[in-house]
C-alpha cells in the first residue's frame, strides 16, 4: 500500500536525490512537496565508489551480486546477524573512509573527547534514518561513544554507501541499508530498525520525516517512551510544523534546519563554492566576461553572485522581496525582472524556493548556448516540463547536461534537468557536513538530558548557546583565537562571559 | 539634577546590548558631557558651515554674534515669535540646504506623494527631539504635509545646523534648537516644545529618550493623551525596555533601531565606506599593502573589513562570539587575539560596543606611527583615559588627529580622541538618513492609526511589511526593478503577493 | 635512435601530457628542459572519450581494437589513403565535436568568413604538429578555408583526440596522429606529413619544436621554400631563439607564446578559474578559511591568489623579485618566506617556473593533510623526488591524488605527483583555445604574405595590431562594443583610428 | 614671450602618448594657464595650509604680507641670503613637516644610510626645478647627505609650500620660491639658481621640462659639463624625446615617468584609493548600488574600476583599445559605447588621456544630479567649454564642486571644473611620492656615476635592477620578506641571484 505511494526518480550522476512523490503530498506538503531539497550529502557518494582506493580490486558496488540482501545472511565476524548489508566483506574499506572523514571532523571528535567521561547519551536508544556515508558514520560513532544504542536506516533509496554501511555493521551497528533499494526494501528497512523484540527507541534522528512518519502510522504508542525528534530537512521540518498546528504532535522536535549554522555556513558559504564547481564540472565553461542572472537574492543566491562576480561574471539578479532586492543593490548587482535580460545572458541561475520561476516563455527567449541550471529548491523553478514537447529535441551530451533544440537550431543547455546542481554535479564538503553532524549530536543530548518541561510538544529551534558551541568547536580547523570577555567587560555588556552573546533576533 | 541625566552619551551599532551603567557614568563620561557620539548627523553638520556656498559670507556659526538666542527677539517673517533659533537671518541658506537634501530623499517625497491625499497624520501632534539638521527638515515637512504639526528641540547640544533651524521657523516650525546649547538651554528648550498654552502632544518622535524621559519627569499626565513613542537610538530603546520591564511604560513605543533596515543598510553598507573616508580625511594614508587589526565582526565590523581587504589591506580580526568569529574565517580573514598582531599592525579599529577593547598595555605594545581609531559605540572601546599619563606628550597635528607621544619617541596616531570615527571625521549618506527618516515617519503613521488594542504598553518592532515598503520605496533611487508573484507563486509558497515575504526570524 | 632519445612519461587522468626528455636537451634546454609546460589542451581530451554522448555505444577508444594504426588499411568514404588515424570509423562522431567548438570559437568562424573571399593563405602548404583535438580541427579547417593546404601530426602521444582525427581525415585532411603512439610512431607520424611526394611544405605551425627539429635534422634543405615558422610553446620558442642565438635559424619565426592576448589572458584569467576547479576536482576541499602560500606572483600567482582570496581563504605570497613582491602587498597578501608559513598552511601552490621552489625539509614541515600542488611549469618545483624514499608510504587515494605518509601518520596530499595541476586536473577553456588558435592563424598569414624584407631569420613578436585583431575578434563573444575615435581625436593622440593603440612597452 | 611656454600643463596617467600640439595650445589653454594640474603634489599642497597644525596661528599663507619675496630681505640665521621664499619665520612649522614626511619615507632614509659613507653624489652640483614640498625636501636633504650641492626653484607657481621652502633655506639650502609667483617670478626664480658666480650645476633634475627648456635657451654652454637630466613628468619627457629626434639633445636623459614602478603604483594602487577619496570629499555620495561609467581601461580605469566595483557600484566601461576592452570583460565589467549608458548612470568619469571624451551631447542626455568627474589627463577630457552657454546656469555648492543647471532645472554635478580629480579633491599618498622620489635619487646616482660611454645623449628608461630596487627599499614598510635564489635555482634559470629578474618586454 505504501508501496505505491512513492516513485523514485534518481537525479544525478551521484546518483543522490530522489525525488519521492506521495500521494498523500498533497495535502502534507503543499508547499514544499519534495525531499529534494536536501542538502546534508557526502562527497563519498559520489566519489568513492568509483574513484577511492582504486587499487582495491573488490572495492566496488559492480553488481556481481544481484542477490538482494534480504535474501542474504547476514553475519558479521563477531557473529551478528542484526543488520542488513550489501555486502559485509566491504567493511575493511568502509573502515578507511570513515577514518578519513574522522580526519576532516575535528569538531564531532572533540565532541567524543569532551562529552565522553560524562556519557551523556548513557541510557539513549537512538533510532536514525539518514543518508549513510562516511560522516554520518563518524556521526553514529561519536552517540555511540557518548553512551547511546543506535539502530539506522537510510533516508534515500540510492545514497548509501555500502562499504561504510558494511563497516558499521561490522563493528556492531545494526543497520539496514543498501544502494539501490526498492521502494518496499525502503519500508523494510525502517521497520527492521523500529520493530524490535526488546528494544525501542527513546529518541528519533530524522532526515526527511519519513521515519517519523512511520511510527506515527504504524507504532504509534511507541511515542510514549520518546523524548524527543531531531529533524534536519526543509521537508521533514515543515511537517512537523504541520503536526504542531493540527495538534497532533506528541513529542518536543528540534529543527536543526534553521540554526544559524546551517543557514549561513551551508548556504552562503558552500554555494559560493559550488555554484562555481557545479557549472566547471559540466560545461567547463569561463566565467570571465560571462552575463548571469540569479533568480533569488537570499543565502544561497548571495553566494552564487558573490563567487560569480568574483570570477569576473557580469551578474544581474531578480527579487521578489524588496529588503533582498536593496542588498543585491548595495552589494552592486543591477535589479532587473527576468525577461528583461533573458535575451542576453550566458547563464540563468535559480535560487528562489519558487517555482516557474523560469518558464517556456523565456526559454524560448534565451540566446543560442545558454546554460540554464537550479541551485534552489526542488525541482520546480525551472518549468522542465515545459520542454518536453515534440517540436524540441533533447540531447544528451554528457551526464547531467542535456542540449535542448529549437527548429531553429538554437540550443539551451540545460543542467542535472532542472533539479539541484550542487547536489547534482558537485560536492559537499565535509567542512558543513560536520557542523551539521555536530549541531544533530549536540540536539540529541539536549533533548536527552532536558530537565522535564523545558520543551513542550512543540518544534524548537536549537538553544543560541548551543548554535554558538558548534561553531567554537569548529574554529581550531581553523587555527582561529577567540578573545575572551574581562570581568569588567562581561559585566559592562550584561553578558554572561560563556555566552550567548548575542539576542535571539541577531541577523549574523 | 538635570546636568546628570545629559551623559548617556551611548549610541551603539551592534545588536549587543548597551548596558548604560548609570551609577558611575558621571566619571566615565566627564570629558566628553555631550551627546556627540550618537550616529544619525547629516554630513552638513561637519560641513556646510565651513564648505557650503562659500561665496556667501553670512553663511556662517562664526560667533559674531554672542547673545544667547533665548535673550533674543525672535521674529519670523510672518510675524510668528513661536520658536528660537539663532539667527532667522540664516532661513535663505537653510532652505537651499533642505532643497538639496529632498533630491536625495525621494523616499520621503514620494511618501508625501502617496499618503497626502489622505494626510494619515491629521490630527498628529507631534513633539520631536533629534538632530537638526536638513534631512530632518524634511522629516518634518513631510510629516506636515501628511497632516500633523510638530514642535521640534534638538537632541545635541552641538547637532543643530543653525541656518536649517532658520528655515524650519520661517516656515512656520516651532523649533527650538541652536548649536552650542548649554545644557540648561537644552532641556528649556524641550520644555518649550513640551510645555504649551493650548497645544499637547500626541505622538512623540525621540532620539535618545531625553524627551521621553523629561515628560515622564515632569508631565506624566501627558501620556494620557499619547498615542505612542517612536524611538530611534540604541540608548532610548535601551531606556524604553527598562522602563518596560519595570512596568512603567504607559503608552506603546516603536523600537526603530532594529528594523532590518537601519542595521543591515546602516552599520554594514554605511561602515563599509565611511572607514575608508574617515581614515583619508585623517590621516591621507595608503590601505594598500597595511596591516589592520578590527576588533570585533558585527555589522559594522563586516563593512570596515570587506572595504579594507578590497583596498588591498591585510586584515586581522578578534571576536568574543564563536558565530561571528566563524564568519569572519570563512569571509578570508585571520581570527586572532589582539596582542598576537598588536606589534605588527599599522591600524587599529575598534566596532564592538565593548568598553576597553584597546588597553593601554596594548597601546604601549604597538609600533610608531599605529593609527588607532573607534567604529563601534560611544568613546569607551579605546582606553583613551590611560593615555592622560604625564610621560606621554599629546601633539595635535589636524583637527581630529592627535600624536600621542611616547618617551623613546614613539608616536601614536590616535584619531577623534576615541570616539567614533564615522561620525567625527566622515559624512552620512543621506542614502541612509533617507531611510531611517521613512522608517520613523512610517512608525509614527503606524502607531498614530494603529486599532485600538494592536500595540499593548510595550516596545514593538516595526512590522516586517513596513520594513518591506521602506526598502521599496528606495528601490527606484537604483532603478531596480521588483519581480512581482504570480498568484500561482503566491499560493505555491503561502504568501500574500504583498508581503510580508519573509517569517520573522530571517537573518538577512 | 631517435627512439631511445625520448622517456614517455604519462601524467594526469585526462592523459594529456607526455614528459619528452631528451638526451641532447642539456645542452638544447638546461634551462626549460620539459614541454611539460604546455597550456593549450582542450577540454575534450579528458572529457570527451569518456563523458560524452554517452548514449553512443560505439563512441570510445576503449582499445578493443590492438592493432597498430600502421598496420591497418586506411581509407575514408572518398577514397584517400593518405592519413593514418585510430579508426575512419569515428568520424562522425568527432564531427559533432567538432561542430560544438565552432559554436565556441567564433573568432575563427569570423575570420574565415573576413578572410574568405581573398583567400590569404592560398599556395600555403602548412605543415603542422599540434595536439590534435576539436579545438585545432577548427583551426585546420580554417587554414583550408583561407587556401591552404595541410599535413598534420600529433605534438603529444597521448592527447590524440582519435574521433577528432578520424572526422579530419574523413574530411580529406593528411593527418597522421592516434592516441597511444610509440616513440617510434611519433616521429613516423610527422615523418609522414614532411616526406611527401611532390609536396614540400612552405609554413610550418609548432607546438614544441619537435616538427622544426626533425626538418633540422633530416631535410635541411626543405627550408629555402619555408617561409617561416610558428611556434606556440614556451619550449619550441626557447628552441628557435637558441638557434637565432647560434646563427643557425634560417628562417623567420613568429612567437606565439609572448603576445599579449597569451600572456594575460592564459595564465592570469585562465588560471584563476583552473585553480579552484583543479582544488576542488581532486580534494572537494572547501576553500573558505583555508591557509593557502602560493609561492610566485606572476600572471599565474596572481590569478591563483586572486581567485582564492575571493573565495575566502588567506593567502600568502612568496617572491624573488622585490617588483611583484611590492605588487603583491599592495593587493593584500601578505608577503613571506616559505619557511614562515609552512607549518601553518593548509595547501601549498607553486607558481614560479623554477625548481625545488618546495623541498623535502618543507614538506617535513607541513601539518597533516597539507595539500600540496604545482600551478606553474613542468614537474620541477616540487621535489617530489625527496619523497620517494622507503620511510614514507605512499598511498593513491584517487586518480592524481596521492597520500605520502609520514612513519608518525602525517599525510601530505600531493596532486598530480608534482606535475601542472591545471593540465591534470581541470580543463581549459575553449575560450582561450580559441584566443591561441587565432593568433596562430593570424601569424601564419601574417608571415605568409610579408612582403620581402619585413621579417629576417630571426624570432619575432606578433605585431601589436594583431594581438589587437585577435582581441577584437573576441568582443563580441561578450557583447561588448568598442568605442572608436573621433578624427579630431586621432588627430589629437596622434594615433591611428584603426591601431596600433599602444607603444609596444606597454604593460597592459 | 615667456607666458606661451608656461602652458604645458599636460601630465598623463596613461600610457597612452601625450601628444601636444604645440602650435594651438595656446588657445586651448588659455583656461588654465598654470601647471596645476601635474600629478606629483604632495597633499600639504591641498591641506596643511588649512588643517595642520590648527593650534599654531602664524601658520598660515593667508597673504597679510603682501609683500612680493623677491623686494623682501632675505636672511636665515646662519646669514645666508642666498635664497628668496616667502617668509624665512615659518620655517620651523616647515621643519615639523619634514619630520613627518620622512617617517612616511623609509625608502629616502634607508638610501641615506645604505649610501652615506661613500658619497655617490660627492662633487654633484645639482640644479632642480620641482614642486616645493615636505616630501622634495627629504629628497633634496637626502641628494645632500649623499654628497651633493643642491639649488632649487619650483616648477609650478601655486604648489610651493612656503614653510618647507622657509626650512629649506634656513637649512642652507638655495631655494628660490614660494606659493603665487607671477610668471616672471618664476623664470627669476629659476634663473636665480642656475645663474650663480662661481656654481655651474652638473646635474638636471627637473619637473616639467621648463628648467631644462631655461638652460637651453639662456645658458646653452652649461650643457658642456652637465653630466644628464633626470626628468618625471609626460610633459618634460615628451620635450626631450623631441629634442632627442631632434638631434638636439646634448646630454644623456632618464626618463623617470616609464618605470615601473611609476606606472603601476602610481597610476593603478594610487588611483584606485584616490577615486574613493576624490567623490566623497565633494560629494559625500555613497556609492554602493550606483550606476558608473568608467571611460578608459587602462591603469587608472582598472584603478578606479576595481574600486568602485568593490564599494558595490555597477561599473561599466568604455574603451578604444580591444586589448584593454577584452581585460575590462575577463574582469566583469559591461563594455559599452558611452551613448549607451549616458541617460542611466549616477556617475561619469573620465580615464583616457584624449580629449573630448565627453561632449556638450552627452550632457544634455544626463539624468539629473549626475557627477561628471575627470581622473584621466589634463582638463581636456570633459568639454566643460561646451557648458559655458547662456542658457545654463552655474552654482558653486562647494570648493571644487558645481552645478551646472539646465533650463528645465536639470543639475550636472561637475567636479574641479574637469580638471584631475585626485590632484584638485584628494590627496597623494606619501607612499607613492616615495617610491618616485626614491627613482629620481637612483637615476641621478646613476647618471652622475656611470662610466663614460654608458649613457649616450639619448633618453633612457631606468635600469630595470634599479626599478627593483627602488620596490625593495619599500618591501620594509609592509614587513614583507623577499625570498632568495639558491645557487642552483638562478642557475636553473639563468639568473643573477641579485637581478634584475624579468625580461624587459616583462608586463607585470
Amino acid at each position: 500500500m505504501l508501496s505505491n505511494k512513492k516513485k523514485y526518480v534518481v537525479s544525478g550522476k551521484s546518483g543522490i536525490k530522489a525525488q519521492i512523490q506521495f500521494a498523500d503530498q498533497k495535502q502534507e506538503f503543499n508547499k514544499r512537496p519534495t525531499k529534494i531539497g536536501r542538502r546534508s550529502l557526502s562527497r563519498s557518494i559520489s566519489q568513492s565508489s568509483t574513484d577511492s582506493y582504486s587499487s582495491a580490486a573488490s572495492y566496488t558496488d559492480s553488481s556481481d551480486d544481484e542477490t538482494s540482501p534480504r535474501d542474504k545472511q547476514q553475519k558479521n565476524s563477531k557473529g551478528s546477524s542484526d543488520f542488513c548489508v550489501k555486502n559485509i566483506k566491504q567493511a575493511e574499506f568502509g573502515r578507511r573512509e570513515i577514518e578519513i572523514a574522522e580526519q576532516e571532523m575535528p569538531a564531532l571528535m572533540a565532541l567524543r573527547k569532551r562529552a565522553q567521561g560524562e556519557k551523556p547519551l548513557a541510557g539513549a536508544k537512538i533510532v536514525g534514518c539518514t543518508h549513510i556515508t562516511a560522516q554520518t558514520a563518524v556521526l553514529m560513532e561519536t552517540l555511540g561513544a557518548l553512551g547511546a544504542q543506535c539502530r539506522w536506516a537510510a533516508c534515500n533509496i540510492y545514497s548509501t554507501l555500502n562499504e561504510v554501511a558494511a563497516a558499521l555493521a561490522e563493528s556492531g551497528f545494526p543497520v539496514f541499508a543498501w544502494k539501490g533499494e526498492s521502494e518496499d526494501d525502503f519500508w523494510w528497512c525502517i521497520d527492521r530498525c523500529v520493530n524490535v523484540e526488546g528494544w525501542q527507541p527513546n529518541m528519533i534522528l530524522d532526515d526527511g520525516g519519513d521515519l517519523t512518519h512511520w511510527i506515527y502510522k504504524k507504532y504509534p504508542n511507541m511515542f510514549k517512551k520518546i523524548k524527543g525528534i531531531v529533524e534536519e530537512s526543509v521537508t521533514g521540518v515543515h511537517r512537523l510544523y504541520q503536526l504542531s498546528k493540527a495538534g497532533k504532535l506528541c513529542v518536543p522536535a528540534m529543527n536543526v534546519n534553521d540554526s544559524v549554522t546551517k543557514q549561513k555556513f551551508d548556504n552562503l558559504y558552500c554555494c559560493r563554492e559550488s555554484i562555481l564547481d557545479g557549472l566547471k564540472r559540466t560545461t567547463d565553461m569561463m566565467f570571465g566576461g560571462k552575463q548571469v542572472v540569479v533568480c533569488g537574492y537570499g543565502e544561497v543566491g548571495k553566494g552564487c553572485c558573490a563567487a560569480l562576480k568574483a570570477m569576473g561574471s557580469i551578474v544581474y539578479v531578480t527579487e521578489i522581496d524588496p529588503i533582498c532586492a536593496l542588498q543585491a543593490c548595495m552589494d552592486g548587482f543591477r535589479l532587473v525582472k527576468l525577461n528583461e535580460v533573458i535575451r542576453q545572458v550566458d547563464i540563468v541561475i535559480t535560487c528562489t524556493g519558487n517555482k516557474n520561476v523560469v518558464t517556456r516563455e523565456h526559454l524560448d527567449r534565451m540566446k543560442n548556448s545558454c546554460i540554464v541550471c537550479n541551485m534552489g529548491h526542488s525541482n520546480t523553478e525551472i518549468d522542465v516540463a515545459s520542454l518536453r514537447t515534440p517540436e524540441l529535441t533533447w540531447e544528451r551530451v554528457r551526464s547531467q547536461v542535456d542540449h535542448v533544440i529549437w527548429p531553429d537550431g538554437k540550443r539551451i543547455v540545460l543542467l542535472a534537468e532542472g533539479r539541484l546542481l550542487n547536489l547534482s554535479c558537485s560536492t559537499v564538503p565535509t567542512f558543513v557536513l560536520s557542523i551539521t553532524a555536530t549541531t544533530q549530536a549536540l540536539a540529541l543530548i539536549e533533548l536527552y538530558n532536558a530537565p522535564e518541561g523545558r520543551y513542550k510538544q512543540d518544534v524548537y529551534l536549537l538553544p543560541k548557546k548551543m548554535d554558538e558551541y558548534v561553531a567554537s568547536l569548529h574554529l581550531p580547523t581553523f587555527d582561529a583565537h577567540l578573545t575572551e570577555l574581562t570581568d569588567e567587560q562581561a559585566k559592562y555588556l550584561g553578558l554572561n562571559k560563556n555566552g550567548p552573546f548575542k539576542p535571539n533576533y541577531y541577523r549574523y
